[in-house]
C-alpha cells in the first residue's frame, strides 16, 4: 500500500510500504476513505531532524473496518469509523475520567511501529477503545464535518473547555489555523458572548467571523493586548483559547486574561517555560490544556454536526490525491491552503 | 501608637507612628486585638531593598472598630471584626465574582499610604466590603482560628480549590509552613481520600498528621517525585496545592501531578517562568491559583470554625506584644516558631 513518510524537514514523501495488518488482538485494519494534514505537522516538516527510517504521517481519518482482531467485539468490519488522532482502550481510570490522551495503554499514531492516517490504510490499536462508529453513509454531505472529530473540532473544544468558556463569558482565540477556527465554534457553542479572534490572513478571519468571532485583532505582542483590553473595556477575557504554540502566543495568552481568567492551550508548545508567571500569579490566572481527549467529546459534538448547527468541515479548502500529499505540506506550510483533505 | 516598620532585610522596628485616622469617607478604623505574622512577610525579611521610609508590616488582624468614615454603613464602631489581607469594595464586578484580591478599587495592607497590621490601630479602607463582623466577643476560645480567617486558612482552602481538591481524590500540600497546613484542613474538608504533606519539620508534620494528612515526604526534587509516585500508584496527584513559592517547589508540583491534574499555587512565586511546560502540557495539568479571595472564603470557612469541625489556629504556636516582633520575625524565619501572634 502507499503511505506518507516524512524523512526530514521539508521532505515528505509518499511511498509503498507493506499493508497494514493485524498485529495484536485487540487492532483493527481500516482503508482509509478521508485524512487530512494537521496543523501540528506543520512542525516536524519545519523542524524534523533526519530520520533514516523515516517517520509515518497522519492521524486523522474517516475510513472503513477492513479486518478486526480476535478481541474486538464493538467495532465491525465494514464500519464507518472516525479515527481520533490518539488511541486508547476507553475503560483505564483516565479514559473513565475521559482523558483518553492519557490512557495507560494509548499512544499516538505514526510513532512506535504505529502507522499513520495519511495512507491508503492504517492499523488502529485498541480499536474497541479508539474508533466511533459514525451513523452516516460514506458518502454523506456532513462527512468533511465529522472527520474534524478525529482532531481539531475536538482540539478547539478542548481549548474552550479548559479555557472555562460559559454562557455570557468574553473569550478569546489566539491563532486563525484550523484549531483555532474550531476554536471560535466551540466557543460560541458554550455561549460566549464576546469572541475575539487574533489572527492575520483575511479569509481565514471571514470564516471566524462566519463561526462566531464578533472581533478582530490583527496586531502581535504588546499592541494585540492593547486592542484586547480596548475592547473589553480593559480588563482582558475570561478564557483564552491558545491555538499556536509559541513563546509569544502563551504571554500575549495570559496577558489579556482578566483577573480569575483562563487559558486553555492546545497549540503544541514550542517554548521550554511558561512566562508571565507573577501576572499570572497577581491576576489568579490559570494556564490547563494538552492533547484534546477527543474521543471523549465525540459524543458532545456529533449531534451538533448530524443537526447542522456547526460545520467545522467548512475549515478544509482543499483536497488532494495521496500523490499530492508533499505539495499539500507546502500549501499549507506557506499558509496557501487552511487544511488540505487527502483522499487516498 | 506603635506600629512595625521594615526598613530592610533583617531590619523589623517597632517605632511610634501618627495615629491611625479616617482618610475616606469609606474607611475605618479598628484597634487591633490579635495580629500575626505571615511567612509572606519573612520573603521581604529576607531580601528587602533598603527604604528609607520603610515599610508598613501586617496584613492580617482581628479588631474592635474604633471609627468609621461617613459612607461607612454596614459597619459599626463596637464591632469584632476580622480584616482579610486584601481591602475590596465588595460591589465591583470582580467582587460579585468572588475574586476581591482583583477589586478595581482594592489593594493590599502596607503599601500605598495603607498601615499596617502588626500595630496598635489601622485604617481599612473600604471597611463595608472589606471588614466581617464576628459572631463572637473578643475573649472567644475560638479567636485565633478566626484569625486566620484573615489570611492562612482562606489562603490554605485557595490553593485546594484551584488545585480541584473533590472527595475521593488524592491531594498533596507542597510546604509545612502555615498556610500548608491549613491547606492540609482544607484538602481534608473537600473530601480528599489521601493528602500527602511535602515538608520536614518534625512538629509541623505532627499537625499536619492531626489536621488529616495520611502520608508524609520528607525528600525533595527528583525524589520527592519518585517518592509520591510510589505512594499513588505510580500516577501521582489529582490536586497539588503549591505553599511554598520557590522554583523547585512549582516544578515539583507540576512533576507530581497526575494526567488531567491541578496545582493551586498561593507561595508567593518567586521565580520567574512556570518549569516543566512540556510535562504539564502532555499531561493536561493545570496551574492556577493567586492571591487567595479571603474575604469569598469566610461565609464558607466560618461555620466550620465556629462548629469546631476545623481548628486552623492550631498554627499558632507563640504570642508576643508589639514590642516583641522583631523577635518574632526572627524567631519564623529561623523555623523556631510557626506562626506568631501578636497582642498588641
Amino acid at each position: 500500500m502507499r503511505a506518507t513518510i516524512m524523512y526530514k524537514a521539508g521532505d515528505v514523501r509518499v511511498e509503498s510500504v507493506p499493508d497494514a495488518q493485524l498485529v495484536e488482538p485487540t487492532d483493527a485494519i481500516i482503508s482509509v476513505s478521508l485524512a487530512c494534514i494537521c496543523g501540528s505537522d506543520l512542525w516536524p516538516y519545519r523542524l524534523l531532524e533526519p530520520q533514516p527510517a523515516g517517520r509515518r504521517m497522519g492521524h486523522e481519518a474517516i475510513g472503513v473496518v477492513e479486518a478486526v482482531g480476535s478481541q474486538v467485539s464493538r467495532i465491525k468490519r465494514g464500519d464507518l469509523v472516525v479515527m481520533p488522532f490518539a488511541y486508547s482502550d476507553g475503560s483505564c481510570d483516565f479514559c473513565h475520567d475521559g482523558l483518553q490522551t492519557a490512557c495507560t495503554l494509548g499512544g499516538f499514531f505514526g510513532v512506535g511501529g504505529v502507522g499513520g492516517a495519511q495512507a491508503e490504510a492504517v492499523r488502529v490499536p485498541l480499536a474497541d477503545g479508539t474508533l466511533y462508529r459514525l451513523p452516516v453513509r460514506a458518502d454523506d454531505a456532513l462527512i468533511p464535518s465529522l472527520l474534524t472529530l478525529s482532531d481539531v473540532m475536538g482540539t478547539g473544544h478542548h481549548a474552550a473547555v479548559t479555557a472555562r468558556v460559559s454562557r455570557g463569558r468574553k473569550a478569546a482565540i489566539i491563532g486563525d489555523g484550523a484549531v483555532g477556527l474550531c476554536g471560535v465554534i466551540a466557543a460560541k457553542r458554550l455561549g460566549a458572548e464576546q469572541i475575539i479572534i487574533l489572527g492575520r490572513h483575511p479569509e481565514r478571519l471571514a470564516l471566524a467571523r462566519a463561526f462566531g468571532a464578533t472581533d478582530v485583532v490583527r496586531e502581535r505582542g504588546e499592541s494585540a493586548v492593547e486592542q484586547v483590553r480596548k475592547l473589553t473595556g480593559g480588563h482582558g477575557v475570561h478564557a483564552i483559547l491558545e491555538c499556536v504554540g509559541t513563546d509569544e502566543a502563551i504571554r500575549t495568552s495570559i496577558q489579556i486574561a482578566r483577573p480569575g481568567g483562563a487559558v486553555g492551550r492546545v497549540g503544541v508548545p514550542h517554548y521550554e517555560t511558561i512566562p508571565a508567571t507573577q501576572q499570572a500569579f497577581y491576576g489568579n490566572i490559570s494556564v490547563g490544556g494538552g492533547p484534546a481527549p477527543v474521543r471523549a467529546y465525540i459524543d458532545t459534538l456529533l449531534p451538533d454536526i448530524l443537526e447542522g448547527r456547526i460545520q467545522p468541515g467548512r475549515v478544509f479548502d482543499r483536497t488532494i490525491g495521496l500523490s499530492e500529499v508533499p505539495d499539500g505540506y507546502r500549501a499549507m506550510n506557506e499558509r496557501q491552503a487552511l487544511k488540505v483533505v487527502v483522499r487516498p
